[in-house]
């Protein structure tokens, strides 16, 4: 690992203190680099504040030494003028010498243009460093501006002997809980990094979940039901005013690529979709996901709803006491070292 | 989890940010709620550098918001004068009423006194939020000056026959690497939070390690060894210069008490301890140990010198690719929700 890549490695855990906070804009970190030590560094905390550049260079005190520092960023500063002026200008005017970048913004406003405009003023530009765990951290926002739909998590959890839930043909009630409190949290966390979260009709008729955060700090994410046929009770969870609810009853939104196109098309960049059974496996038969978090715990209901079957590219496996978690993706990727779980 | 314990998780993420760069102070974060939102925050970056306290009190920008806000904070502010002014007259200052507190500093300079400071200016203090995760994310700090000794950490990597090394008595020398390139990543990324490493005299002779951070950006931990019997080679890596370095000759030294009496007094938090079996076993023998860190690898030796055997409290398992990790502590504890691995 060469020193470029140990202090992208930094602006990646400054960027990851901002998951789920700055929708429309990426995650970003940066930090400035004089002789061999970080002299500033900051991230972009939300859409509106200052850049993660901007914060970097603010929080250098000897601002003289910045014709001899190296900037580092995980994401193409920007060239253009959106709630704040770009960064490019600012790091030119600053006279930094060098800069490092993770991967290119790939979204049409930037798109090489703060790389090009980095150049043409005579700056040293690296690309590339670190370049698969800076695309892992702003998946949702790279598949939003490439793929043009959200990306979309897939979450459920099971028993050991594979099922998802109870039969909602037993008169008596049990419960159908599957997984602990330390797994409710860390499904609440997700939420918070999340702009959208669904699940299916009948997943809202039967549970009425809330789908809020309630075991973490962060922003709700948006609440999307789908319910062409008009089931879902009026006085459900999800339609409580503690977060907002988009609720779908066109017959079109049945299809999950108008669905996922239509979700694109109102600046959605991700999703966490928490079942049921049916509902998940629609995305799964269609391929429309990205990624999988799956918890199998330790305990048994014999008899019940079956939980869907996946292939996907293993990442991790976590064993907790009470149940163990696995990540899977779609495609193969070799975010290994980094992660933001 | 109510309210005031999401704030403090939020205290603690940002207070991770600095692991191993703040020494001899604690990691800190702040954050400051009003109404219902964060409008300011920030975490202690290194000694010298401002509190966490004024960090996050200078990122709010409408100041005449302090007046009607609550700022959290995972360690009780302080109340005397060290490199910085004292954090709780400036929370009198700017009159906020209302401060949430993960645990009491115990060591001898504030120890409740930042407290009281607080409450005799008639502010409503409340302390002990998320207090295990609070003692669990600044346990070295706590180690040192509760116990008098620094924080124990012992680190080894086995194969899945139970070996940490082959028996260097083969005359042909095969590779001895046990771990995939991602663990020993996680090694040195370990490596910068804490304050010393330290491997028995045999591990220096034999592997001739150079015990530096070299796979993450972060702090060189001290090195210290042990050589009562001068049979270190002069010009083993641990003497060049890219890191500092304690060689201990004194023949008191092999008692470990004696040993991590004398790391305390020079200010030493923590040490991680990097084998070999001998010198593990000595301190797993002598129960004095905080935490233990074991990699067990899918490969097979057959024969060779035996990893030592452990009894603790087991808190996580993650599998990888490669390799198990083991997570262990000496005395139960419940930091199952916060993790800084």
């Amino acid at each position: 690992m060469d020193k470029d890549q140990l202090y992208m490695q930094r602006c990646l855990e400054l960027a990851s203190n901002a998951l789920g906070r700055t929708y429309p804009n990426p995650v970003v970190g940066s930090v400035i680099v004089y002789q061999d030590k970080i002299i500033g560094e900051g991230f972009h905390k939300r859409a509106g504040e200052p850049h993660a550049e901007v914060t970097a260079i603010n929080s250098v005190k000897d601002k003289s030494l910045l014709p001899h520092s190296t900037l580092y960023v995980n994401l193409e500063p920007c060239s253009h003028y959106g709630k704040t002026p770009p960064c490019a200008d600012l790091i030119i005017k600053w006279k930094i010498p060098r800069v490092v970048i993770g991967t290119i913004d790939t979204s049409a406003k930037v798109s090489g243009k703060g790389i090009e405009k980095l150049k043409a003023a005579g700056i040293d530009v690296k690309v590339g460093v670190l370049e698969k765990q800076s695309r892992w951290i702003n998946r949702r926002f790279f598949t939003f501006h490439e793929k043009k739909r959200p990306y979309v998590i897939l979450k459920w959890a099971q028993t050991a002997d594979g099922f998802i839930d109870r039969e909602r043909t037993d008169n008596i009630r049990k419960s159908n809980i599957i997984t602990s409190r330390w797994a409710r949290t860390l499904v609440h966390k997700w939420r918070t990094q999340e702009q959208a979260i669904a699940v299916g009709t009948n997943t809202v008729i039967n549970d009425n979940p809330q789908l809020t955060v309630r075991l973490w700090y962060g922003n709700n994410p948006i609440r999307i039901c789908l319910d062409t046929k008009g089931r879902i009770p009026a006085n459900s969870r999800i339609f409580d005013n503690s977060a907002q609810t988009i609720c779908l009853i066109q017959e079109e939104f049945r299809n999950l690529h108008t669905l996922l196109n239509h979700l694109h098309s109102i600046n959605i960049q991700s999703v966490i979709i928490e079942g049921g059974t049916k509902f998940l496996e629609s995305f799964l038969n269609q391929n429309l996901w990205d990624e999988s978090r799956i918890f199998i715990s330790k305990s048994l209901f014999l008899k019940g709803i079956k939980a869907p079957e996946i292939k996907g590219h293993y990442i991790k496996k976590l064993d907790f006491e009470a149940e163990t978690l696995f990540i899977l993706t779609n495609e193969k990727n070799n975010s290994d070292i980094y992660s933001d779980f």
